[in-house]
C-alpha cells in the first residue's frame, strides 16, 4: 500500500515534523512482479516509517533505467540508501543486459559514495510462476529490510557476518566444519 | 517527417515562444532500419511537441559513438533526456561490441546525472526482415514514448511497475500467481 | 605520406596561417598494417586539409595504449576528434583484450566528451592476406572519412542514417521491407 | 575477538593517546564463514595494534556492497587502506556477480587512489568443508598481513617479488627455469 | 640488478644532481618470474639512466593491486609512466581476475591521462619453464623499453608503426601482400 499512496500520507505528517532520512525505491515496469511495492510495504512496517525516515519511489521502463534513477534519487531527492529492484528475462541476451545494469547500479554507488541495494530476481530462477512470486516478494522486502538496517542498525548486520544470509531463498547458513 | 524538417519547424515558432525543454534523438548510418525517425516521429505526436520540448536529433557511424554524442546532446545541447537508438549485427563480435556500446551509455547517463534510454534492435531478433521492420518501429517508438513520459507524466510508468511491458514485441504482463 | 611528412608540411604553412582544428590519429606497433597512415592519407584529401584543419598522429606500442594517448592528443594537443586504429590478433586473449582496449576508449571519449572513433580490424576477419589488407586499408580510410564528416560536414551522416553502412566490407544497406 | 569487542577497547585506549593510522576491514552476511573475523585476528597480532594503528570493521548483505562500503571506510571513516572480504557461489550467476562486485572494488580504490586488497573466497574451491574452511581462515589472515606489510613493512613484499606468493594454499613458488 | 639496489644508488647521484623524470616500475608476489627486476635491467642500460629519468619500483601481492599502486606511483611520486607487470595463472577464474586487473589499469591510465603499459605473461602460454622464463625475461624489457621509448625517443614507434612488432615473442611482422 505504501508505495501507491505514499504522497497522502506524507502531507498528512508534513503538519507535524518532516522525516529527515529518506530511503529511496525504483524499480522498472518490465519485471512481471511488482517489487517496488514489496519493498515499499517491508519499509512502511519498520520503526520510525514515516516519523524517522520516509520513502521516495520511482518506477523506470527497465532495468538498464535503474542505475541513474537511483543517483537522482540521491544526489536530487537526499535520500541515504536506495533499493533498485529489476527482473532480469531469460534469453541469452537479458543475462548480458542484467550485467550493463549492474555495472551501473556499482558505479552510481561509488559516483555518489553511497549505497544502493541491488535486488535482481532472475526470470528463470524457478520455472513455477508460485515459487518465483514468493522468491520476488521475499527477496524485496529483505532487501528492503537490509536497506533500513544498514542506515538504523548496523550491528544487525554485523551479528550475522559469514553466516551464510540469503534472500528469496532459504539461508544457506555457516559452514559446518565437521 | 519530425527529423528531417525540424530545422523549418523550429525557426517557424522561435518567433513565438521557444520550448525550453530539449529531448535529444542520436542514431546510426549502421543500423538497416532509420529508428531515429521513428523515435522523432513518435515525439512528434506526444503533447506539448515544439510547445512545451522540443527535439535535437543527431546521427553518427556506429552504435559506439552513440554514448559521447548523447553526452553531448546533454551537456552542450542542454537535453535533459536522449533516446540512443542502435542495431547491434549477427556476427559474435557484434554482440561484445553490442556490451561496450551499453556500457558506454550506461556510464554516460552516470556522468550527466541525466536518463539515457539505450534502444537497441538485435539484427538478428528475427529472420522476417517485415517482423524485425516491426520491432525497429516499435521499439524506436516506445520508448520514445516512455522518454517523454519519464520526463513529463512519470506517473505513466509508475501505473505500469511490475506490469512485464515490453517494446518491440508484446508485453509479457504479470505473473499469474494462480 | 601524410603521416610521415607532416612536419615538414606543417612549417611550410605557418608561415601564413596555422589551421586551429585539429584531428588526431593513433595507430600501433602490433598491427600488422599501416592504419594510421591510410587514415593520413584519407584525411590529406580531405577538403580544408592542412588549411581549416591539420592532422595530430602518434604511435603507441598495442591497442591497450590507444586510450590514454587519444585522451591525450585531445587534452594536450587539442585535437577535436581522434581516430584509434588497431588490430586485435587471433587467440582468444586477444579478444579479451581487444574488449579492454574498447571499454577504454569508450571511456576516454565520455571523460573528455570527444568523439574517438574506433578502428579496429581483426586479423581473423580474412584468411586472405589481400582480402584483409583492402580491410585494412578501406576501413581505416572511412573512419578517418566520418571523423571529417563529423566536424565539417554533419549531414553526411543523416543522410545516411538507417541506411546499413559498413567500413571494411560492403554496405549492408537497409532492411527490405518486400 | 578483535572485531566483535573493538569499541570497548577503543575506549579503553582513547584515554592514552589514539592511533592515527586505520585499517578497514568489511565483510559480508552471505558469506558462509566469518573472514572478517580472521583478518580482524590476524591483525590483532600485528605489531603496533590498537598503539600505531587501529581497525574499523563493518558488514555489509553481500559482495556487490563491499565497494562503497570500502569507499566509504576510506573517505568517512579514514581508512589507510581496506581489506575486503566476500564469497562467491557456486552458481553461474554468482560468478557474474563476483566479477561486477570485483570491479567495484577495483574502482572504488581508482576514486580514492587507496588500495583495497580484494579476498574472495569461491565457495566451489573445494568440496571437503574443512578444507574450504581452512582456505577462508589462511586467505583472510594472510591478506590481511598483506595490508598491514603494504602500510607499514613494504620491504617485506619487495623481498617476495616474483615468487608465486599464494594465500589460502600452497606458495606455487618461482619457475624453475631447469 | 637495479631494483634491489636502487636506494643505494640515488643517494650517490643525488649529491650531483637529481634527474626529474621518473619511470615507476610495479611488480607482483603471485607472479612466478621476478618481472619487476627485468623491466629495472632493461631501464638501467637506456641512456639517461639515473641522469635524466630515474626509476620508482614497488612490489604489491596480486595483479589486482597494480591499477591503484600504478596511480599512486604517478599521482604521489611524480612518475611519467609505469611499467605494470604481472601474471595471470591457468585456472578459468585467473582469466577473470587477469581481466579485471587489466580493467583497473586501463582506467588508473585514463583518470592520471599517463601511460601505463601492462606487461602480463599469461602462466598457461608455454608449459616449457624455460621458454616461459624467456617470455617473461623478454617481455618485461621489451615494454620497459617502450616505456623508455615513450619518453625520450617516439620516433622509435612510429617508425614500427603497422609493423607486427610483438614482446615475448618473436614479431609477426606486417601482411605479406604478395
Amino acid at each position: 500500500m505504501a508505495k501507491k499512496n505514499s504522497k497522502k500520507k506524507k502531507s498528512k505528517k508534513s503538519s507535524k515534523k518532516e522525516p529527515t532520512v529518506r530511503i529511496g525505491v525504483v524499480d522498472t515496469m518490465f519485471a512481471r512482479y511488482d517489487m517496488g511495492q514489496a519493498a515499499c510495504d517491508e519499509l512502511a512496517i519498520c520503526p520510525g516509517y514515516n516519523k524517522t525516515f520516509k520513502v521516495h519511489s520511482q518506477t523506470v521502463p527497465g532495468f538498464k533505467d535503474l542505475a541513474v534513477a537511483a543517483m537522482n534519487l540521491i544526489e536530487r531527492d537526499g535520500c541515504s540508501i536506495v533499493v533498485a529492484l529489476g527482473m532480469p528475462g531469460t534469453a541469452p541476451i537479458d543475462k548480458q543486459c542484467a550485467h550493463e545494469a549492474a555495472m551501473g547500479i556499482m558505479q552510481a554507488q561509488l559516483l555518489t559514495a553511497t549505497p544502493i541495494i541491488e535486488v535482481f530476481v532472475h526470470e528463470d530462477e524457478s520455472t513455477d510462476p508460485k515459487v518465483l512470486a514468493s522468491v520476488f516478494e521475499n527477496r524485496s522486502r529483505k532487501h528492503a529490510r537490509n536497506a533500513y538496517w544498514m542506515l538504523f542498525e548496523p550491528e544487525q548486520l554485523r551479528r550475522r557476518a559469514g553466516q551464510g544470509i540469503r534472500q528469496g531463498f532459504d539461508d544457506a547458513g555457516p559452514l559446518q566444519l565437521k
